[in-house]
C-alpha cells in the first residue's frame, strides 16, 4: 500500500508520468504566493546548501534557481564551471565530486552535453539531489514545469481540451523536448509543430504530433503558441538562410496571430530575439504571457527543490 | 496636513530639496553604527529581495550596495549583466522586465547611457522601486548622498558657512553632478570649480558656481576640497595631453593643499590615480576623509534601501 | 598565569607552534559534524562579515571558504580582484582599505606576490582578522591544516611514527611549503621529498628532509604519500621536458603505489592533472583519500573563521 518512493532527481519529464507532473505543478500553485519573497517558505531548506554549478553561462535561469533557493532558506553558491575549473584542466567528474564533498544538498546543474546528467547518477551520494537546468539539446525540465504551470492558469487543468502549437527550432531545443514530454503527459488534445524543415527533428521524437509546415496553417485555431528562440548560430551553420528570411516564413505577428483562437495564449522561454522569432507587438501584446512565465518559473523551481530535499512529491 | 508621499526611487538629487536630503542624511547617521555589522537591522528588509543589476561592471559600488543589502537582512541578487544577456542580444529592458517578474523589491542599477533610468520608471511595478547606482554621466545619488555625511559629520550641518571646491572632470562625472546637486540644495555658501576648459560642462549647469581656472587660486580658503577620478579614456580621447601635464596643473599635492583652510578636508570618490589626480601624501595625510567616505557609503545606502523599502523618510 | 593573546591572523603554519596546531585540528575535528551543513553552528558568525578578497581567480577555494563561512551564519561577500578594480589601476592596498572602510570582521586574501599578506598585517584595523588563502610560492596555511587533519583521521595523532613523502613541484608550491612546516611543527617521523632537480627548493626550507630523487625508492614504506599539482606553466618555462616524461619519472601509478606500505593513504590538493602526475587508478583507487580532503577543508576553514573571530584557540 505504499506509494513509490519519489524520485530523488529531476533529469527530464521524459517518463515522470501524468500524475506526479500534476503533483508538482499543484505544489508549485501552492508556493506561488511566496514565489516573489517573503519569509513564509524560509524553514523549509534551512541549513540546506544548493549549488548551482553551470558549465555553460545563463544568468537569468541560475537566477531564477537562486531565488528559490534564497526564499526556501538554502544557503546557495552559485559555481561558474564555464569559467574556472574548465580552465585548469579538471574533469566535470573532479569538479563534481569536490563541490560534492564539501557538502551539498542539491545540484543544480547546466552542461552543454545532452544526457551528461544521466550518467553523473550513479556518482551521487545519498541524500544529494540533482536538478537539471538544461543538459545540451536534450532536457530542461524545470522550463517544462514551467510552462505547464502557465498554460494551466490561463487554460485550466483539462490539457485533452487544448490545441498546442510550438514553432522553431525543436530539432536543437531542450526547451521543446521538455514541453513535448509534458504536452504527451498531460494528454494534449492535439500537439502542433512548425519549422523550418532542417530544425525538425529526426526520427520518432514528433510521433503523436501533427507537422504543419506554413505558420499560417500552423495556426489555426490553437489555443497556445509556444514560440521557440533562433539561436544565431543556426545561421553560422548554414541552416537558416537570414534572419530576414526566417522571420518572413516562421515570426509571429499580430496579423499571423489573428488565426490562432481569440483567447489564445503566446508563450516564449528568452531570451526573445525581437525582430526574428517575435515581433515586438505580439511579445508585448496582451495575449502574450511571457513574464507569468518568469514569474512561474521561481514558483516552479521552489516546488522542485522543495520536494526533491524534503520527499513531499 | 498629510505630508506627500515619500518619492518611491532615488533616481537623482537634482530636485530632491533640502528637507529630503537632511532626513536621509539624519536616518544614514542613525544607521551608523549598524553599518559596518552585527545584527541590529536585520529584521527591516528580511524576506525582500534586493537585485544589483549592473549593465556597468563596477565591484566596489557593487559590494557597497550589497553589504548594505545584507545587513538590513535582504535577500540579495547579483545580476552582472555586463557579461550576460546582453552578449546574447537581449535588450535592456526585457532583462529588467524578467527579473522583475522574478520578484525584487527594490534595484540598484547602473547603467551607461545618461538618463535609463528615468525611461524606466513607467516600466516598474507598484511596490518596486529603483535606486540609481550611476547611469552614464548624469547623476549617482549615494555617492552625492555619502558625500554630504562626509562633509556634515566634519563640518557641522549649515553649508552656508562653507567653501567647497570641486577639482577635476567634471563634464564627463556623475559624481560631480550629485555633489553638485546636493551642494546646491543645502545652500553651500560657495561652490568653487577648477578644471581643464575642455573637462568644464556645457551651458547652465554651473550657475551659480565660481570658475576659477588656477587650481592654486581656486584653493584658497576653502573647507572641503573634493578631487575627481581623471578616466584614462579622456587621454585617448585627445582631451587631456598628458597625465604628467594634467597632474602638474590639476593634481592636488602638499604643498597646493596649504592654501586651504588649515582644517580643510580633502575628498576623492575613488578608484584613485595616485600621481594623477592626487599624490599618495594627500591621499593618505591627516586631511583625507577619503576612507571615512567609503564607509558612510554602505550607512547612506543602507538607509536609502529602507527609506524606499519601508517608505519611512 | 594568562596564556598568550591567540594569533589575529591566519598567514603561515611556520612558527605556529605544535601546540597551536593540535589545537585549530581538535576545533575542525569538532567542526566536522557541522561541515556539510545544518544550522547549529549559525550562531557563530552572526552578524559578522567575512569578504573573500581573490586577486587570483581561484573558484574552489574560495567556494570553500565561502560554504565555510555561510555555515557559521557570517555574511560573505566574495571581491574577485583579479576582475575588477586591478583593471581600474587601483592598488592592492587601496582595494584592501576600500574594503576594510565598508566593514569587515575577517578577510580571505589570495594573491599572486609571496609574502604579501605579512606587509599588510600593518594596515588591518583592531578586531580584522585576515587568513591567507594562498599568496604566491609562500603558504596556504589552511590547506596544510587539512592535509594534516586527513593524515590524523587515517594515521592517529601520533605523527612520530610516520614516514611521510611530497612528490613533485615543491619549489613552486605554497602547498608544500604549509605541509612541511605543519608536519615538521607535528614532529613526523620521517619527511620525504622527491622532485625532478630543478623543482626542488634552493637552500635550507628542506633541512631535516630526506631528498630521495627516484620515486620508486621513495615510495618505499611510506605511510603518507602526498601528489603535487604539476602546473602546466613549469612546461613553458622549459623546467619539464614534456608531461609524458614527467608522468614516466614522477607519475604515481598503481605498481609504484605498491612499494609503499600497504595501508598508506594518497593525497593530492586538486586539481588533478589525471594522466600527469597521478594515474585515474590510483587517483580514484581505495588508498585515495583526495576527497576527505576536500571535506576536511570546509571543516577546517569553519574552525579557522570561528577561532580567530571568537577567540576561543
Amino acid at each position: 500500500m505504499h506509494s513509490p518512493r519519489p524520485p530523488r532527481h529531476l533529469l527530464s519529464l521524459q517518463g515522470l508520468g501524468k500524475a506526479r507532473i500534476e503533483a508538482l505543478l499543484r505544489h508549485a500553485e501552492w508556493m506561488r504566493p511566496h514565489a516573489t519573497g517573503g519569509s513564509a517558505m524560509r524553514e523549509r531548506l534551512r541549513g540546506r546548501t544548493v549549488i548551482n554549478l553551470f558549465f555553460e553561462s545563463s544568468t537569468r535561469t541560475r537566477s531564477s534557481f537562486q531565488l528559490a533557493a534564497q526564499r526556501l532558506g538554502a544557503d546557495v553558491l552559485n559555481f561558474d564551471a564555464a569559467v574556472s575549473s574548465a580552465r585548469k584542466g579538471e574533469t566535470f567528474l573532479d569538479t563534481f565530486h569536490n563541490l560534492q564533498a564539501m557538502g551539498a544538498d542539491l545540484f543544480v546543474i547546466r552542461v552543454s552535453e545532452s544526457g551528461a546528467l544521466h550518467d553523473l547518477q550513479s556518482h551521487v551520494m545519498p541524500n544529494v539531489s540533482l536538478v537539471n537546468a538544461g543538459d545540451g539539446r536534450a532536457a530542461h525540465p524545470t522550463q517544462g514545469l514551467l510552462d505547464m504551470l502557465t498554460i494551466r492558469q490561463r487554460k485550466g487543468t483539462d490539457f485533452s481540451a487544448l490545441k498546442v502549437l510550438l514553432v522553431g527550432d525543436i530539432k536543437h531545443s531542450r526547451v521543446a523536448r521538455s514541453d513535448l514530454h509534458a504536452l504527451q503527459a498531460l494528454g494534449t488534445g492535439e500537439i502542433r509543430v512548425c519549422a523550418p524543415d532542417n530544425l525538425l527533428p529526426d526520427g520518432t521524437e514528433l510521433t503523436g504530433c501533427n507537422i504543419v509546415p506554413r505558420l499560417d496553417d500552423a495556426l489555426e485555431d490553437v489555443d497556445v503558441v509556444m514560440m521557440l528562440r533562433l539561436q544565431r548560430e543556426r545561421m553560422e551553420e548554414g541552416l537558416v538562410s537570414s534572419l530576414d528570411d526566417y522571420h518572413r516564413e516562421f515570426g509571429l505577428n499580430t496579423s499571423r496571430l489573428a488565426k490562432a483562437r481569440q483567447d489564445a495564449i503566446v508563450m516564449h522561454p528568452g531570451p526573445m530575439n525581437r525582430g526574428v522569432e517575435i515581433t515586438d507587438a505580439v511579445a508585448d501584446g496582451a495575449q502574450s504571457v511571457i513574464l507569468q512565465q518568469v514569474s512561474n518559473g521561481v514558483a516552479v523551481r521552489m516546488a522542485v527543490l522543495d520536494a526533491l530535499v524534503n520527499g513531499q512529491i
